[in-house]
């Protein structure tokens, strides 16, 4: 296997958009084509994560009709559907086939129309990714199933819910306070300066989770150019290596024994640092699923960045801001900077490059630009996880 | 890339069936695990085609939770949707992750539930497939789009239209001849001698196709297990290689120059068999993507199997028969044997390899035994095509 590099990255404004996903797709596309400067005969294959196209636009095989609306030609265009974590293993996938030497140049990325809907026939579209024997279909729909991972923490490590509800208005704080400063984010200049108390007396949603405990639905799509890293510099200065990637699944509820400790995402973790030769001691940035606030605790606890039931002490204190430990979602994440389900695992890959190529917003970047950073994108609740360790440098490999 | 073998084989009975399509799959696998000879603790990823699972069944992100249904913990489990030609991108990806030495043993497949759902929501869900802005939901679903492909081969070849539904005729007769010799066909033991007029005079669907010219709809699954070539014979004395794979994307209609020569089909033959270092010359049986007669005859000529315009009296001069110059779709194809979408080209490979292992039905199997079978799987209208190339040896590569 050969190294693999991303060299053109693409985002749209998230929020409310009123084109089609497959336009948001293109427009991500061809930023990303312009920011390798590239051309896009010189494209090889696509690969698209969508999770709920079909049902929300009446449209599957969104990839091939993708690759016909940027005239790829007849190239291998697929998608793929892991819930909210589509377009990381869309990109895993890319990257196996330019490591394998199959491909030396693609598209990976994702889209989503997830705002637009309506919030109604949201959480019904959104519950498919809950087991649907067993859960969505019954009302478990996912505010539910992590007020049971919230309540489950606090009892793990014996936390009065009313300290943790305060522990993760951290988070919301935090993410909303970066995601104002993000241009391209659903609530940029938005909701930047939040006191604890709003956050509390917020509505409440599925106790303990409030309205702002919770990411906001989003429409948005997100692309990469990936190349051979031998070829990378050939078209960047700044080339970003991906070193490790892991991929994990897990589910249903009925057969986990601890929400807040779930085997795939331990696993896909696992997997990603083992092949970048990476610890958690090595990175400088992460982007996590925090769909609520309380999956940014699990997710840093699961990936090693703290132990089991400390991520809610590091978060109030400060560690997982700028200048802290480990800077956590400095996007924004999905709480600050919205989440179009398909779109999100390539936008917190586009979020990591910005800070390494030293071109976040002011009050935003990290100083000096991250040497490595990673991704942890969850579909459904703890169904498919997805780890990219991503450097500046090939790393320690 | 080292070389990939195909092991072990799972076949659901294609019909109606009582299960849900997650049940269908883990019954699959577990045919294939045990044909193999394997456990399923040997498995490390999965990689599952399936449609429009969240459309009919309000379930996507399925592929996770097949792999909690079959209890191969928290290994990697990836839905791929390409429509119609879901399971054979699935199985494409699964031979890449395999050949760069990634995994050693995976599962590919796919499964659909497709007829319970009920003709008249199976053509809107179907026209899902075509190009959402411009095609299926203005009215013009599949069998309309196929009609036209007819319409044109007429006309590009000046066949008088009642001569051409006669040619096409003879795919239905011979398709359903096979299929009612294949105990898990959809059509087993019905429809087996058909006549001519039977088939012209069966109720218009879209002019020219009537009826007996269009494949139904059926749920079922098939599954087939992986590995590395050079471990294939420790667990079988028959296994099969993957010799090539290709794959193309194409459409939407508007953008067609001639819907009887997708380029999308060429240009993915084309990789095939390169990649294989074949020629159809070499190839001693297809399992072609029949949706519709005409189709038949289109993938044919694409493929190289015959010249433009030629398909149509060669199936009537019974080239493409047992015994023929090449037999095609001894299954029974999707005309007699159903059409699971998503789980169709795995079924194809399936039966390519009972065929190529001597175990086709009596006066269904081809004698000597196949060296060398070829798929062909068409997602959408010509958006997406899969082609695969299986021999018995690991070939003239």
């Amino acid at each position: 296997m050969r190294d693999v590099a991303i060299i053109g990255i693409g985002h749209t404004k998230f929020g409310r958009a009123s084109k089609a996903s497959l336009e948001l797709f293109s427009e991500s596309v061809l930023q990303a084509i312009d920011d390798a400067g590239v051309e896009l005969k010189d494209i090889e294959a696509l690969f698209q994560g969508a999770a709920l196209a079909g049902f929300e636009e009446g449209q599957v095989m969104s990839a091939a009709f993708s690759a016909a609306d940027l005239n790829l030609g007849p190239i291998p265009a697929t998608r793929y559907e892991g819930a909210c974590a589509s377009a990381s293993i869309a990109i895993r996938d890319a990257a196996m086939w330019v490591g394998s030497g199959e491909y030396d140049m693609v598209i990976a990325g994702g889209m989503e129309k997830a705002l637009t809907m309506g919030t109604l026939f949201a959480t019904r579209t959104f519950a498919m990714a809950c087991h649907a024997p067993t859960e969505g279909p019954v009302g478990l729909t996912f505010p539910a199933v992590f007020a049971m991972a919230a309540m489950r923490y606090a009892k793990n490590y014996d936390i009065p819910l009313e300290k943790l509800r305060e522990k993760m208005a951290h988070v919301s704080i935090k993410n909303h306070k970066h995601g104002a400063l993000n241009p391209l984010a659903q609530f940029y200049k938005k909701l930047g300066a939040l006191k604890l108390e709003e956050v509390l007396d917020s509505k409440m949603v599925a106790d303990p989770l409030s309205l702002l405990d919770c990411c906001p639905f989003s429409d948005g799509a997100s692309a990469l150019v990936l190349c051979a890293a031998e070829e990378a510099r050939k078209y960047t200065d700044e080339p970003v290596y991906i070193l490790g990637t892991g991929q994990g699944s897990g589910g249903p509820l009925s057969k986990m024994e601890d929400l807040t400790k779930p085997i795939s995402r331990i696993s896909s973790a696992k997997t990603a640092f083992k092949q970048a030769g990476l610890t958690p001691k090595d990175i400088d940035l992460v982007e996590v699923h925090d769909c609520f606030t309380i999956a940014e605790l699990i997710a840093l606890e699961c990936m090693g960045f703290f132990g089991w039931g400390e991520a809610a002490d590091a978060v109030e204190e400060g560690q997982t801001e700028l200048g802290g430990e480990i800077p956590v979602n400095m996007s924004g994440g999905l709480i600050g900077k919205g989440h179009p389900i398909g779109a999100t695992g390539a936008s917190q890959i586009y979020w990591i490059i910005k800070q390494m190529r030293g071109e976040a917003a002011k009050g935003n970047q990290i100083d000096p630009v991250p040497e490595y950073g990673m991704t942890d994108t969850l579909g459904g609740d703890f169904g498919t996880l997805c780890h990219i360790i991503l450097g500046r440098s090939k790393g320690k490999k």
